[in-house]
């Protein structure tokens, strides 16, 4: 660069500082410091190295660029305005009711990919869209993600890192907005860039330092990072918080605040400006095009040999790799027992493995969602909670992802309580706007594996270890919402509610109080969320007592989701709860569904105490 | 050591494995190989390093022991019966129902301290411990915790990584078994323990190699871990898995089953043996006394200045570091929010700073609630979600520990979605055993901050950001699983039920309904979990229908909580349910409780819905 070009880019980033004084101080709250760190580094980016098509932000050739850092969102709103993507008027809104500028950038400007705001969290995603584009789109775009040097200190920082070392990610691009100073007072390392580096260079990437207010300098960084090969790149830039003002640079206690004097600093900063910039549009090939055939899910026989849902789901999803060129399965290194690995010897090019790294694992998924993929990651049920925050941050992007959970319940048996996802349905209930499913038999696992790839937010598929009956036909249906009302009649006494191994132990115990002249009716809710209303409302108004069996602890899972029908001031029916209250140990399948009350002893035993306490008809 | 003593600690690995076979044949599952790799260094570890007293597990003297790999519990119990603690008889029972020796170890074993078998959990409990013997405890405890290599992978080996290097845990050592063969194939690394040594390294920890099957060169290992100062040592042991056997020595697919020909296995590793150990008693001075005071909480005017309920916990703590000396605060790096700093500016010598990884914040509470501490750990309700596998597991490792949740719901206004709280009372709710409260008021808060300190189990408190009115006087009692009913009368036609900021919007509610001449009942749920169900149902049965209000999803929090008291057959009120059903955005407080429906005048709509609908009376 000449030195008019250094002074021109030395201006934006003043400009970007301006901006995000001017916007912090409009709304009264926000990053004001954050932003003034990472304002050189980002106005560098977007003058001379990214490429994007504002006009046209789902294209696979565009670069993508992630705000790990998401509370210094007045800086990338700032480089917004100064691409001519937003007006300045727009920029004043920041922070408002009803502005898509949120405190932390969220999708619903259409140039976020995916939220950020909760640390750690971008550059692991920032993988998924990495491999997305070497592996699925094999287009040349490059992923850029700035982090905060705080956010270092996150574990998903380091499983991030391995997984890009180890894939040879040099499509990916790493920016650490190295400013000392976290939230309430300095950083573990402060300045030493070296220390930072030197935990990269370990895990297998490109390590660059540089001085992160010369412009000059981050673009040299931004082309060697570009034209390393190979391996990530991680840039280093020792920056201060509040750069360019007196009263904030490098000073302690002023995170998260707007500055006190904006209207000084904005002189300090040298006024108002407003250059305009031209981000480079991206001259890359579009991605493959990816094939759609006829879905053909396995089929199993009614009544025939018993089968694992878990089985069933890898088999299913295999099938539809077949069928749906777009869809993607993630492993956490558990495939052999999630069954995901079936889906690995048809179509190793769409299988990835993330190794015992739950959180890398989902986060993944949500960068390759973003990017028009349709991925399903599966690990066990309780190691799910492991990405709960990355599930949560994967609703306020607004992403299609399908997380599948196998051994599920106490029903695993002997390996014991850290195995059994005995919290996962409760988790994932209270994602906005999720969907939850929970199968019983083969045909009905195949047939929801397929309907998930269909569904808007975050889908969970949860599985069971063990084989139980295939008790529906292959060509049966099953939608999301339903339910399957598999004994009924006029003499129902009570509704027995439950779903994957305990629709088979209600089954058993219906047959049992037939014998004793008590009829009961069962439904099996393999959609838990959404809740079959009028299926439940009708078994209410008919036999007016529920009773619902759960492999789950009793807080947020199936008893909770049968009462989602009857919340809105409607009469509510008497509801028994028969769930894992306890804190189960090693044992037989059998000895543990016992102990937890849940089997089909259990549940006669409790429609007997009912009737006989003349709580039901 | 001589000839002589080397020959008889590789007898001893033996054993170990031979033991580690014939528990696993007999349960007829069980993670023999993931046993049989470790045996050598179980052995020199428990022969010749722990300093720990079976008689006397509490004492703060004895070294720890965590297998984080808890899998391999058959060569951990092996190690118990070599060690005289457990018989063999004991051994066969191996993962039966009701034995103490499940699949993974728990502490329903009393030299278990910790649950372990969720991977990546160990290492950051060891850090917990760790500092407790060297800032707390003061004893010269060293601990030990044995890795996987394959656990390597989770992020949270490597925020514990950072923070032992930082803080300098030189009384810390991992032991990574490094057998190559993860549960589906090979791991990233194999045997390259180079790569390992490099990230370690790179982490401020000493770094050693080392043949994990020479006996001699392990014991070398273990006495320069123990003589190492400064720094945590990492040994890195390359092992074969299922080792001693050819059959199953370094092979894929054998990982988490008995062998197959075992008694020929047992053969060929020379037979049954029983070789008994002496493990050396520590020789330390018991840890300090902790001082125990008066407990001088805070108060607060009734009707005075509006104050946080974050801020009275921040007070309250400080108070209750003062009057108890087993009192520890656990700060992610957002103390100046959650108000944890308060405690630091008292107490520093018991004010430990975790930075921005929330499973080491809470896997240090659990190390340190293992040690006899009380701990209290806070950050965002947002970000504790980043921890629930830690959560969980703590509620199987049965520990007493204090989490603390500011920021809850969209009350906190501007920050945006990724900052809300809006699923943390589902998580706690559905954890074994929890208590779950949710203050809103100051005096009401400083006494339940207070209340936790005697609670068994994980128990959660989820506090506010902005100030809310002192409507409680400062002597006011409130105790676990109580409530308050606020405003109640004969007249009463509904029930109004929130807790924190939705008490307030009750309150407002009831009183513009009062000047219509509807009267409501008005209930605080400052306790959600467990619930005061005689309130509940004497509300129900004078009202008839209930109305919850919360600033939280709708799936697991208050109304869930309510419906908890209905759900053993009894007639069940009417409910019907305001809470967040939208993604919020930002915006000022006011404006989002409007938006998500959960405001005064929101309650006030739908009781005069209610009304005119003749719903209730």
């Amino acid at each position: 660069m000449n030195h008019d070009e250094i002074t021109e880019l030395a201006e934006l980033g003043q400009q970007l500082r301006v901006d995000s004084v001017r916007a912090t101080a409009a709304a009264g709250s926000g990053h004001a410091t954050s932003s003034m760190s990472a304002a050189d580094l980002t106005a560098v980016l977007f003058a001379r190295h990214l490429r994007y098509d504002f006009e046209n932000p789902e294209s696979p050739s565009n670069d993508r660029f992630i705000l790990s850092k998401g509370h210094a969102s007045p800086v990338l709103y700032a480089a917004y305005k100064a691409a001519g993507a937003i007006t300045d008027d727009e920029l004043m809104t920041f922070r408002t009711y009803g502005s898509r500028l949120d405190g932390h950038p969220t999708p619903r400007i259409p140039w976020v990919d995916v939220a950020t705001g909760s640390l750690g969290q971008g550059l692991p995603v920032g993988v998924g869209m990495a491999l997305t584009a070497k592996r699925l789109d094999r287009t040349d775009c490059r992923v850029w993600v700035m982090c905060g040097d705080s956010e270092l200190a996150e574990g998903s920082i380091w499983e991030a890192a391995e997984q890009a070392g180890y894939d040879h990610l040099d499509n990916l691009t790493a920016i650490v907005d190295v400013n000392r100073l976290g939230q309430r007072g300095p950083t573990r390392h402060g300045h030493d860039l070296d220390a930072y580096a030197r935990r990269f260079h370990a895990f297998g990437w490109h390590t660059i330092e540089v001085d992160g207010h010369d412009v000059g300098a981050i673009d040299a960084a931004y082309q060697e990072a570009a034209s390393t090969a190979g391996e990530p790149t991680v840039i280093l830039a020792r920056t201060l918080k509040g750069k360019g003002v007196a009263a904030t640079e490098d000073r302690e206690g002023l995170h998260g605040k707007p500055l006190k004097d904006s209207e000084g600093a904005i002189r300090e900063l040298g006024g108002v400006r407003n250059i305009r910039i031209q981000v480079q549009r991206p001259t890359g090939a579009e991605a493959l095009a990816r094939h759609e055939g006829r879905l053909e899910l396995p089929r199993y026989d009614k009544g025939g040999d018993e089968v694992a849902t878990r089985n069933a789901f890898g088999e299913a999803l295999t099938a539809l790799g077949s069928a749906r060129g777009d869809v993607v399965t993630l492993d956490g290194e558990v495939g052999d027992s999630t069954r995901a690995e079936f889906f690995s010897k048809e179509h190793p090019d769409r299988y990835f493995e993330f190794f015992i790294a739950e959180q890398q694992l989902v986060a993944a998924a949500v960068g390759m969602a973003a990017r028009g993929w349709t991925p399903y990651a599966s690990t066990f049920a309780a190691f799910l909670t492991r990405a709960h925050d990355f599930i949560r941050m994967a609703a306020i992007s607004d992403v299609a992802i399908n997380l599948v959970g196998s051994h599920a319940g106490v029903e695993i048996g002997e390996d014991g309580p850290s195995q059994m996802g005995v919290e996962d349905l409760s988790m994932f209930r209270a994602i906005h706007k999720s969907t939850v499913l929970y199968p019983c038999d083969a045909n009905q696992t195949a047939r929801l594996t397929a309907e998930m790839a269909g569904l808007p937010g975050v889908s969970y598929l949860r599985t069971s270890r063990s084989g139980m009956p295939v008790i529906y036909g292959p060509d049966e249906e099953f939608h999301v919402g339903g339910s399957k009302v598999l004994r009924s009649g006029d003499a129902d006494r009570v509704t027995v509610i439950g779903a994957g191994q305990t629709v088979h132990e209600a089954l058993a115990a219906a047959d049992v109080l037939a014998g004793e002249g008590v009829d009961v009716r069962v439904i099996d809710l393999y959609s838990v969320k959404p809740v079959d209303r009028r299926t439940l409302r009708e078994a209410a108004s008919a036999t007016g007592c529920l009773l619902t069996v759960e492999d789950h602890h009793e807080e947020g899972g199936i008893g909770d989701a049968v009462l989602d029908a009857f919340h809105d001031g409607r009469p509510t029916p008497r509801l028994v709860r028969l769930a894992v209250r306890m804190m189960p140990g090693s044992g037989k399948p059998e000895e543990l569904l016992r102990a937890a009350g849940i089997d089909a002893e259990s549940i006669a035993a409790a429609v007997r105490l009912l009737v006989e306490e003349a709580v039901v008809r």
